[in-house]
């Protein structure tokens, strides 16, 4: 679990969170997700993985505004050999209101970027 | 059609940009979709109108890089009285790949924030 | 005092941070040492104050990365009845680098959109 | 020079542009410079060169709105053999309001990372 707190930055003209930001909250909570399992993405990147993009989907329930303390959930899953998935759910802590649920989908590619299936330390974490 | 050119901000260390800045190409897109059709988002907003985000998705299909051209092509369609929907398609300019497709949908908000059915003008656009 | 880790969505294809994601975390320094003296960003704006920025400056030492965890000490002060300066300096915590120093320098507005000198009670906060 | 419209994703609940982004349109404004002399940034850094930013200021005059159109003036200017200065003018191209000015000092570096005097014909550019 990641706990964030709403900057400036990220709100627009409509007093909220501007939606793209949601995606950059989800980062935050896959690597920390990966963090918690005892690996780091710096470190998967090290040693020439990497898990690029290649879906995402975000549905907006509540806009989150400047200052509000955040909490983002993760969960990855092994969706093929060489695809992962992760869930996020936010939710604002002061009152346990959801946010935004969302979900992004990851090729996982070796160091020539090709895809390539993860160490079996790395799939035992999403199983 | 928009047309754009990657930023550095936009990029990442992976070398390519970074995957919530679509959304944002994508937000240029439907502003100068509705502009295209007489009618700014500004406009809208200082009549007291707001097209807040419920759902955005993005499929990811050729990285983006620094200093690309891009266009982004954006249609736009009623999807029921209080609910657009935005379909979008980033291309490189240089070589016509297919960079990115995507989708957001939106709720037609009046100036309490309430749902609202657009004027007939409006609706005329999306169809 | 405040902490941060290194987001993706930060860095850029030159793999270290891009440049103008600095002033962010100057950002969350001022509103945290605003918090730290009991007091937030977030109310000042709801009693009709802002600061905007009217200056920014940025001296970066060393790149920081992917996942540094980073402090930034934020210092303020009054320069004038109606102008507060905020100094910054962001360390890594790993190995205590330097990685930037900064300065925002902003006008106290009231909720006209003038200036105006702050309360008593914020004034001290800042001798 | 250049031209930018506003995105809604610059913004901040403030309704103006977030301070930081301003950095961003700089960023626009040196490579446009640097196209415009027949050259450009990405093909410097195929080329093994990099121009990092070792300090940056801007100065706020007004406040940027949502779908605003601006000008970014940039000069260059070597201000040591290892060290080039660009300065930027941020335009309201309805009114042609100056909205910010700034500047950045970049260093020269080779494909080592190390400070390098750039070529002849780059040097030129900035004379």
């Amino acid at each position: 679990m990641s706990r964030l707190r709403v900057r400036y930055a990220e709100t627009d003209k409509m007093g909220v969170v501007y939606y793209a930001n949601y995606f950059v909250w989800f980062e935050v909570g896959r690597a920390d997700f990966l963090r918690t399992v005892g690996w780091t993405y710096r470190e998967m990147e090290a040693e020439g993985h990497s898990l690029p993009v290649i879906e995402a989907h975000c549905q907006y329930l509540q806009g989150a505004r400047y200052d509000d303390e955040l909490e983002v959930r993760t969960r990855g899953r092994m969706i093929s050999p060489v695809r992962i998935a992760f869930d996020y759910e936010i939710t604002r802590v002061s009152d346990h209101t959801a946010v935004a649920v969302g979900r992004t989908v990851h090729a996982t590619l070796n160091s020539k970027g090709r895809p390539c299936r993860l160490s079996g330390r790395v799939r035992a974490v999403f199983q």
